[in-house]
């Protein structure tokens, strides 16, 4: 089952870092803590290889994936001795990354990108594409008649201007050139009634959106553990300290909406109702890729007995996603092999805001993971 | 369904709570928070009603009802409005409090314990009695031959000394009168072979040990979230700083030993291996009732790389304990009326160190307490 | 030495808090717990006595102060036995309360502002006044050409329009009717050249701006520890959570700006540069008076390892307030009976942002005051 | 002023962490960091130069000092490049180092040390030579009759058995010599009356104890801010968690216990009371030497109301102590050359039990320690 991943934003911090790890864990380097497809009721499914994988990706900037790899090593993320060991390996994948194409119209664009693709499956004659987006957080992007469906969409892509942000282009090809895709990021990505039907035309399975790495994740399992005590949260505020690209780019107020939507949405459906409380992204270019989250939730319990409980977590927000982005990737082509279309709820453990209406806390994400894989055909 | 409740303990903080929060709920003077028999799952079973609760109890000191219900308003614990408006039911409850009888040998305070028991399901026409233990924290015991089979332990129970500690002698009494039991404490109680026995020839169900009602709490689901995610738990060190009754006994080494190694148990059966560190409980008078745990939880991701994570819990014990006292004498009563004899291991939600080997995690305990809920006969 | 304090803002939490503690001070139902003014050093000083001291006050809104103080009672802000044992003396202070006046020009309301205080200190026989301005932080306000100048200032006020934000109108009228003037908040105040003017013709001494009680006072003393070991603080980022009426109007933008910009001035002062990093103000209704302030600050020392601290600080920002309140206006009534005119550095100690170049480290502060109080004429 | 600097535990991590950090300096491979002496108004203090700085030292363990300083490095207290930069000057201080000599009496085993240090003074023509403590730090020492007087001491030593600690015979073994004393570690060092007389006979100082760079520095600027704003301190506990060396030496109960006690005196001076609440040491492996702090304070303010404080710190602690060591080296060899003899309590700035009876609070030991350089001869 050779198995391509194609990385959107294969030069930044969680692509490099998922793509030094794959090389270890074939070179069987490095065991495979973090990586939840090598857990007991996981690890016996019918899911590629690590030596299946081979990879490629797109990016907008061209810093050579070694330098990169470098600077990761030098802020902690990776250890140095890996990235010295795999050199060679992160040179062979150099050849496999492409610019970002562009044409005249978002149409030509789409075209552009679904041949990159086809090109990358035929040279290794792979078996299937896994289309996975790491890119930058996009803005909250505004709504457009042409999202509504696939016939208006193919007319307004055809005309100058800009119909889809990015990672809704990006799905689009994916789609056209037969790949399943994986959204990592809060960006738009498949969500659109247009992109669902071509998903389904096309009979591809995608997955998303934005990777639960961190005060999210932590959120998913203390919301469902108020909840089960009946105990009422009255307010749940966080601040998020980060730095590195990513934290650069969430001091864009439009991107950071994007995301910090997303993360208080775990509340409302674990609690049943939205506690009063923000949750704050800030930029602090010092703390770099070990972000700092804190939260406070305050509750009240039997007679009224006002409570709190206060938590901070200090991740390295590239070495949580890297693995989880391998998982993504296997579980997804695994889904598309099994003739697997349109959305996987079932991939809603990794996400902080899964498409579809599967349940939000993370022990119940977790049995519709294991059941999903129990059903993959061997 | 008249049912009475019989608390070990019972001018304690932890029961006087519970004393006043039933009177509340039957009196609807609040809501239930923090009773998780009235979730939506649970809420539907055959469960004793709130008016069907009768309650009586033993204790060692005679300080009134009212008095502890004063002390435990002025210190936040309790809405001092409440206790005012219930003066007249606490009298009434405390008319059914027994001073802790005590014979010449073990077998005849049993027995007096035991008359005790019928008396009160006898003056109140009661269907069932359950007897929950809330005293105070006893120190680990020694192993005593006895302890191996009913023959034995009757016979040494006839003779002068010590064979039991308080919490077993009590269920023993409960076992001999056809009562139920249930220790919310880490002391010994049903924990013995010979009482196993005894319950399952008098045919009654038992649950325990240790209410599981904060730090441990959050570890039961903190501990599963690092586990599904393949995350190592390189180290796990708590300190719990409490004030109060509880805490005033946890400052004698050996109940802390015995409360300590309670509170541990849970991450190794959660992790599959027992990461390092301890979790202390040092008595802090001026802290109270309102509790302080912080736990430095460490863990290594993929590569190998080092995080952390640290939380605060802000908890009033007796608010969190008292509805899970009420739960759980609920459930039991409901087992005990449909034939259920032995150990009940579904109830190992409400619990640090549950009899049985059910799960650790809570959302697995949950998925346990509901299926039991629903397969009570009507 | 009979004094005056006229509170701007008066049914506000703070001043409230203030007026119930002055109370129950003279009454001696409570120590001076939180009073700086009662610590050996200043105790001796020549400061006008707790039976001196009759309080008035200017607000907008017209919420009896018993209610208000039952309300602080149930928020656990005073005790309850206070607002009961002292609500005769809070009745009589009732009486001196007016509501904030308001004429055609800004100098007409100015006169009626001097009225009241005039008639205040007539009606009491008093030595002096000091007018103690406790209201709702002001937006940050536009320059005007005629804060440049005394005499351009007057002339602008006959006029219709504003030309001052109300605190400064309140300055402004302190300063005619011959009072001290003290602002515990981070509006402007008389931090304007045409005000500096006035209290220098009018003979009187003025103090500000904005108390520092919470997260600010941690900063003052960390950030120096941090300079004295040459350690070098490379981010310190804070979220200050926190609700009552304070917290609501902070929601406001231009308010929060304001007091945000006044939040970090410590640590550019105390350490010698800016380092990364905001301090947030989030409104948070349930949080109510008992805010909650976390602060991570990240550090490199020897041969640049980085480190980190965090603190959280969970003060109740009325009952740190009221006594410095009380503080001020002993001390700055002490000083204007000294003949002092013109701004106080001295006072440094207790705001966040102090007129004058004193030292911003609260050691030092203490210095400073000490020897302001020692020089007082007996 | 060429000035050397012989170390007790000079293959430990401090000890390594100086070595390494006094030959950056020198190097000028890095800024000073860390190094109070290198502040403005030290730097001015006629102090010897970084160049002037000689080093040697006695351990027990033969490990060598590259390998403890790639070990360092490996750990992250240390940069790998300046190990890789350093190794020929580490090789030469290598050369310095001797194993902890051994007689048939403790009279023998202090007269070789004494020989080793008047050696290391000739070889490398040094003016004077601190002798400087940052050996494992010991059990608390029995008292024993010789310790109250020189004459005694002398008499007991030249016998069989032990006398002195370890420490204690370090110190004798530096006045015998003419050389002054710094013990950086808990143990008993110079406190003893024989040890006062004979510093003064030998016309040395000496100054100790215990490095002050974490938890108990912090504590040393909270606790006066706590008490300047006349805020009672309720409780203060705390937990610290680490690792190496240090960390599991005082796994060990005897040593932990000096260590405590010298971590919550600093509370009892700077508040005039000792508050309720522990500080405790708990070794884990794991945490290394990235070491963590975490306390609770509760205190209550104006009319009662109780409130709370917490601080996590997360320090490198030998990042932290080797600039001090240095400090104290070059300051006492300034102080030696002055003809200074006894105790030095002007660097209580330093320590967390310092000698005599100096201020406990960092502000106030700070102006103490400028003041003693200010003095110091030119
Ligand atoms: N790390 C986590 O824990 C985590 C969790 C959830 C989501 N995410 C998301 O993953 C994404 C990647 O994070 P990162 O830390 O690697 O960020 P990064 O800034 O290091 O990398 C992003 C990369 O995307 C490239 N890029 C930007 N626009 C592009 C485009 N239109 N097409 C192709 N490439 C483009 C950039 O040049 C850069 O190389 C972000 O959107 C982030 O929000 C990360
Ligand atoms: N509150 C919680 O969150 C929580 C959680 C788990 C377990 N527990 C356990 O619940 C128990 C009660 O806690 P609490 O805070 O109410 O303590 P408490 O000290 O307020 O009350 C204990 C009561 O037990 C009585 N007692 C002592 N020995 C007795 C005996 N032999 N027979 C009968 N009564 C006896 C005491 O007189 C006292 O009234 C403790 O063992 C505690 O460890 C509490
Ligand atoms: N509590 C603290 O720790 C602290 C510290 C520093 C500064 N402050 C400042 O003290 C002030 C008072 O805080 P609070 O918690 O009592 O707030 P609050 O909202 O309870 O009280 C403010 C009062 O001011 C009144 N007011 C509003 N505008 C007025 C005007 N123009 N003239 C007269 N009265 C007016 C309001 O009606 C209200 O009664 C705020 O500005 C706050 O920022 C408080
Ligand atoms: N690092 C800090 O922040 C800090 C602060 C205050 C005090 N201290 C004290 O400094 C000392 C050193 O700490 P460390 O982290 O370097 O410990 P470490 O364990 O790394 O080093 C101690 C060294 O002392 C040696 N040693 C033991 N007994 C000896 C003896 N009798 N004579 C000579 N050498 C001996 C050991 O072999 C070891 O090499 C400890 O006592 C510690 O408590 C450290
Ligand atoms: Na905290
Ligand atoms: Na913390």
């Amino acid at each position: 089952m050779r198995t391509g991943i194609w990385l959107i934003g294969a030069r930044g911090s969680v692509a490099v870092t998922a793509l030094i790890g794959a090389a270890a864990l074939r070179a069987r380097l490095v065991d495979a803590t973090g990586c939840v497809t090598e857990l007991p009721p996981l690890r016996a499914a019918p899911l590629p290889a690590w030596s299946d994988l081979v990879f490629g990706g797109h990016d907008v900037v061209t810093l050579p994936l070694l330098k990169k790899a470098e600077t990761l090593a030098a802020a902690g993320v990776v250890p140095g001795r890996l990235v010295t060991a795999l050199a060679d390996e992160l040179g062979r994948t150099e050849q496999e990354l492409r610019p970002l194409p562009s044409g005249d119209t978002q149409a030509e664009t789409a075209g552009r990108i679904a041949d990159d693709l086809r090109d990358f499956r035929d040279r290794h004659g792979l078996d299937r594409v896994v289309v996975l987006n790491v890119a930058t957080t996009e803005p909250v992007v505004a709504e457009h008649p042409a999202h509504g469906s696939l016939d208006a969409l193919r007319a307004a892509l055809g005309e100058a201007g800009t119909v889809l942000p990015p990672s809704s282009l990006v799905a689009y090809a994916a789609f056209e050139a037969g790949c399943s895709f994986v959204d990592f990021t809060p960006s738009t990505g498949a969500r659109l009634p247009a992109l669902a039907e071509l998903a389904a035309r096309a009979g591809v399975p995608y997955a998303g959106n934005d990777g639960k790495t961190g005060e999210t994740l932590v959120k998913s399992v203390l919301a469902p553990m108020f909840a089960l005590r009946n105990l009422r949260v009255t307010s749940w505020s966080g601040l998020n300290l980060l730095g590195g690209g990513d934290g650069a780019n969430l001091a864009d107020p439009a991107a950071n909406a994007a995301k910090v939507a997303s993360k208080q949405r775990v509340l409302g459906d674990a609690l049943g109702y939205q506690p009063e409380g923000t949750s704050r992204i800030d930029y602090v270019a010092e703390i770099g890729d070990f972000k700092t989250a804190w939260d406070l939730i305050t509750f009240s319990g039997f007679l009224g007995t006002g409570m709190r409980m206060e938590f901070s977590w200090h991740g390295c927000d590239s070495a949580l996603a890297a693995p989880l982005v391998l998982d993504l990737a296997r579980l997804t082509a695994a889904a598309h092999r099994d003739g697997r279309r349109g959305a996987l709820p079932e991939l809603g453990f990794f996400f902080k805001d899964p498409l579809g209406d599967g349940p939000s806390a993370l022990a119940a994400q977790w049995d519709a993971l294991t059941g999903f894989a129990a059903g993959l055909t061997r």
